[in-house]
């Protein structure tokens, strides 16, 4: 009875009509055409099995509040400096895991591997894996293992979901974000990205920048265990990078964004190889910092919590929620000048996790 | 404190030498090489962090007891008669969950899109997964989207992963397989293999067979519903048909299974092409069947429970759990011939889902 009443939902939904036709790299970089693909086209057409939370990750109840993420990295190379692709795919899903105020706990791992991959580099991404798990302190539970034709991957992507439990103390919405919250930056930005450029053909360079793929769940459990409801949203700004990430919650919460150019850490090295390459470092990915949006009161406390953590050594206030230019990142210069943090408009980094 | 502690976690473990040194295709075929792979390497490499259940899901206690599961599909070509990778994508893992007893809720959702693809055609796959969402009456609750470059994935891929609670009375266990369960298949089996390899480049053909994907928690909770304990395993015999997924449940339990060629159900046109491709249809993908190993005296009542389904209508006892032959799978012929049913060795069919 009830199959046949469902098969009655087969009405078709219209097919939104885009200005492209084929789905290019800019739509997977993060910015403006990946929120287009997303918001006018798969999040419209799934609207009515959709419940999104605008974010990696959602809050489930079922029995226990739980939160639930999944990510699929295809970054390229899969090796580089600081990490490879196993580590960043466990830390990746631990993170939004951590974003949603939860304490990380099971995760799936699935693999999509081109025919011909060395064993020997996927018994080193399969250590990497097991080391990052263990570090974080999660268990993989369920897996997958696919293998595709030569030249219809790219020697191995890796999806991994995750599931956590939610910390007690967690208040953790888009909705908390106010006018007069401080916007906090728990360490130097740009690092991965930079990392993952200088081993990308055509563009190597020598550099001493790592990745900074690592776990952040303790640095987050600490703070929701000394700070509580003062901490309002957590992100953690990989791919777009740190200008891509304060965009989508200035247009999401409806406010407006300053940020001090002189507060935002960055390594020298990081800083020297974005001027060498051209790039904003507020655009590239990050795989170990966060940003936390808290309450203004609290906030140098919290960064002085961080302080007290090896993943928050360089933690800083880098900004405040305001109330003017509601939707927009405005940046003011060491010097005083403004200017606006755009969303990113096409493929500046794609393939960076 | 507690990171520095995790950091001494940073032993090496030895890296498993086995007997190929790149991953093939057969490595993706659910056989032997498969296995192989899954067991001298991935599980051994990463032991000390994979709860492991041998299976496409896993039961979770987070408050109520809840299952967990994973699946990448890679299916190619994207589009086959009877579904796409869309509706496939939730359909294998609303199965995955409906295989450990669980009531299939909430989904994630990760494309991995080549650039390039037609956003027609990207539109086409979302509604089949919108359609198939609202068949099986679960949600999306958090996704991913990325795109990699010409030539470096093929089309689309889909991660999905899957949480459901568990049904009440729900004992669905390896260690419950015993001597004098019998074999019940839910339906005729190979149909979505062949539908596949229709339309496949070198390989089309005219068919008139269909892809049977469909969710199948329906008739999972009506057999629960009614028969409770006496249910023993569930299992879905997608890559590596029948034959693979009886030759793992025969070597994992210990046990023999003993099945009945003529029992098994087998559409006309399905057993026509697999003459035709020189397939054996015990090794073919099914999307839309499951096997359940149920007490013996509960046979009989389980079929007529799942007759009166439509997804179970052609549902027969194949076969029983014998002392004989441990760790093997015999199939008795229609004239009393008897032979071995191994696991596949090689690659039969890759990239079927």
């Amino acid at each position: 009875m009830e199959l046949t009443k469902k098969r009655s939902f087969t009405l078709q939904c219209p097919m939104p009509k885009l200005d492209f036709d084929i789905i290019t790299l800019g739509h997977g970089s993060g910015g403006i055409l990946t929120h287009k693909l997303l918001d006018k086209g798969i999040y419209a057409i799934l609207e009515d099995v959709l419940t999104a939370s605008r974010h990696d990750g959602i809050v489930l109840e079922v029995g226990e509040k739980l939160a639930f993420t999944t990510d699929s990295f295809v970054v390229s190379p899969v090796f580089f400096p600081g990490g490879n692709i196993g580590d960043l795919a466990i830390n990746g899903t631990v993170n939004d895991l951590a974003m949603c105020g939860a304490r990380p706990r099971y995760l799936s791992l699935s693999f999509i591997i081109e025919e011909g991959l060395a064993v020997e580099e996927f018994w080193e991404i399969l250590q990497s894996i097991r080391l990052a798990c263990l570090e974080a302190g999660v268990q993989i539970v369920t897996g997958d293992t696919k293998v595709v034709e030569k030249g219809s991957g790219d020697k191995i992507f890796i999806n991994t979901s995750g599931i956590g439990v939610l910390h007690p103390k967690a208040e953790i919405a888009l909705s908390r974000v106010a006018v007069g919250d401080r916007i906090v930056l728990s360490g130097p930005v740009a690092a991965h990205g930079v990392a993952v450029m200088s081993r990308r053909p055509g563009l190597e360079f020598e550099t001493t920048v790592r990745s900074d793929t690592r776990p952040l769940h303790r640095a987050v459990e600490a703070l929701l265990d000394a700070h509580g409801v003062a901490i309002h949203l957590l992100r953690d700004p990989t791919r777009g990078g740190v200008a891509t990430t304060l965009n989508e919650i200035a247009r999401d919460a409806g406010v407006g964004i300053q940020l001090e150019q002189d507060a935002i850490p960055i390594d020298e090295d990081v800083k020297g190889a974005c001027e060498l390459l051209g790039l904003d470092p507020l655009y590239v990915a990050n795989e170990g910092v966060f940003v936390a949006i808290v309450s203004g009161d609290a906030a140098e406390d919290v960064v002085e919590t961080l302080h007290g953590l090896e993943e928050g050594r360089r933690a800083a206030i880098v900004g405040e929620v305001v109330e003017e230019h509601p939707g927009k990142v405005v940046l003011r210069s060491g010097i005083g000048g403004t200017r606006v943090v755009n969303m990113l408009a096409g493929a500046q980094l794609p393939r960076i996790c």
